[in-house]
């Protein structure tokens, strides 16, 4: 957990008094993820778990859905002048068949000439990629526990409370058993990083769970759900309009505003019916 | 307004107690930044100050820092299969002699051969890229205006209220006067909006001003704040690691928890002193 967190002096000023003393931050880092040695993207992140965010993030790009399609991941020799490995960039190595990803500018412009970019291309452009359908998914998640799920996070965070910088996602059963906690300065990492840790696990796709974030639900967070083939997406705050027109679009339960026993249901209310009466808001 | 919220139906769940109304959720929409006709970039956005927002991220990519640098902004025709225009994409024209941004991958690219990807390395593109300096502006905020700035910073938040779910950027005076407040749903949109309205009014460097950001402050916005010459960042809450080596390594002052009569000082402190004898954490 070395390199998770800093120590860094900080002027303290509390109702007019000031003290300096020593403070904890997140840290945050470049990651250089490359394919085959080709570079693909660079995000800042925070590290620890690379290889599951590398992985993940290839899950969300529709390059890999299996450990099988990765034959390997690895650190390059990428070092500082004065020789010391950075540990910021990743190589993986796909399996011999598996198509690499386009890297070129084109693969994040998803509009023909012939229509308009608008919500509902961006919609259109998740369908065609996805590889499994949420939306026959039986799961069934009772208010109840969902209701446990912010606290199980925030108490799972390492990090957090020292910090007061760092997303969550957590991934769990639908009876709240969690099964993967990871964290980060960028949500949507936090998230490929809790995705990837599945699909290195042979885990895809992931039916019956729920993935659970500490911040708010976009449009992002709910393609990489899709992605990797979770029905339910959960969130401490507010979902986007496009984040719920997805998930309405996909048969993905989106639940919003999730904080004790008080929750919104966005999209998929089917699955937190607890008998057939309920099932308000099956769109 | 009617494109940055839209109402759709939510069922609340309230103590076991459901019920089923309309809820108005913060929109995001693709926007696709065209350069003379090339694409650029595509952003989640919050519809509105598109040509704020996309003058806003090329002063953050170093393209332009001045109005007479920009010939024109314009919607582009992208429309719909029905023909109609989905105001997603804006494309910028700039004045001859201004040199068109990158559009290849490799700009998102600033290690070399010699060096592997590491904080420094993204340090030293910053300054590298930065047209101003901010460590000579001598502006002095007092602890007591700064801890004005976020009900400021909330009061004029239009759209938070009712969404919950938009990020706001605000640019003040060093007395606390607000120049402009601009909402997004992704937080480094709403920093763009701010400084595009301000280059556009031909106020770049931004001497003697604070930046208050609602959430956090990564090393993204403090890059976008010394692109635009701004000497102060306040955000309500954590900064990263490699934000406050940023602001440090700049002569930038960054503020962070900043809530109530209480807020951190992470680097730059010298500005909040009363006297003399208070100038700490000067480095």
């Amino acid at each position: 957990m070395g390199r998770v967190t800093v120590r860094r002096p900080v002027l303290r000023i509390r109702d007019g008094v000031r003290s300096e003393r020593p403070d904890t931050l997140v840290s945050e880092e470049p990651l250089e993820i490359r394919v085959g040695g080709r570079p693909l993207t660079v995000t800042m992140r925070t590290p620890g778990n690379d290889f599951d965010l590398a992985a993940g993030f290839l899950v969300s790009e529709g390059v890999v859905r299996s450990p099988d399609q990765i034959a390997g991941i690895r650190y390059c020799a990428g070092a500082t002048a004065e020789g010391t490995n950075t540990y910021n960039i990743v190589d993986v190595v796909l399996a011999p068949g598996v198509a690499a990803p386009d890297p070129s500018l084109e693969r994040n412009f998803y509009t023909t000439s012939s229509c308009g970019l608008c919500g509902k291309a961006s919609l259109d452009a998740v369908r065609t990629a996805a590889t499994w359908s949420v939306a026959d998914d039986p799961v069934r998640c009772p208010p109840e526990v969902l209701s446990t799920l912010p606290d199980r996070l925030r108490d799972a965070q390492k990090v957090f409370d020292t910090t007061g910088g760092l997303h969550a996602a957590g991934l769990f059963t639908a009876d709240g058993s969690m099964l993967y906690l990871r964290e980060d300065v960028g949500r949507h990492n936090a998230v490929d990083k809790v995705i990837g840790a599945a699909v290195r696990a042979a885990l895809l796709p992931l039916r019956e769970t729920v993935l659970m974030v500490s911040g708010r639900a976009s449009f992002e967070l709910v393609q990489k759900a899709l992605m990797a083939g979770i029905p339910v997406l959960a969130a401490v705050s507010a979902p986007s309009s496009l984040a719920v027109d997805l998930a309405a679009d996909n048969g993905l339960t989106l639940v919003g505003f999730l904080r004790g026993d008080s929750m919104n249901v966005y999209a998929g209310a089917q699955r937190l019916a607890t008998d057939d009466r309920q099932g308000l808001l099956t769109r």
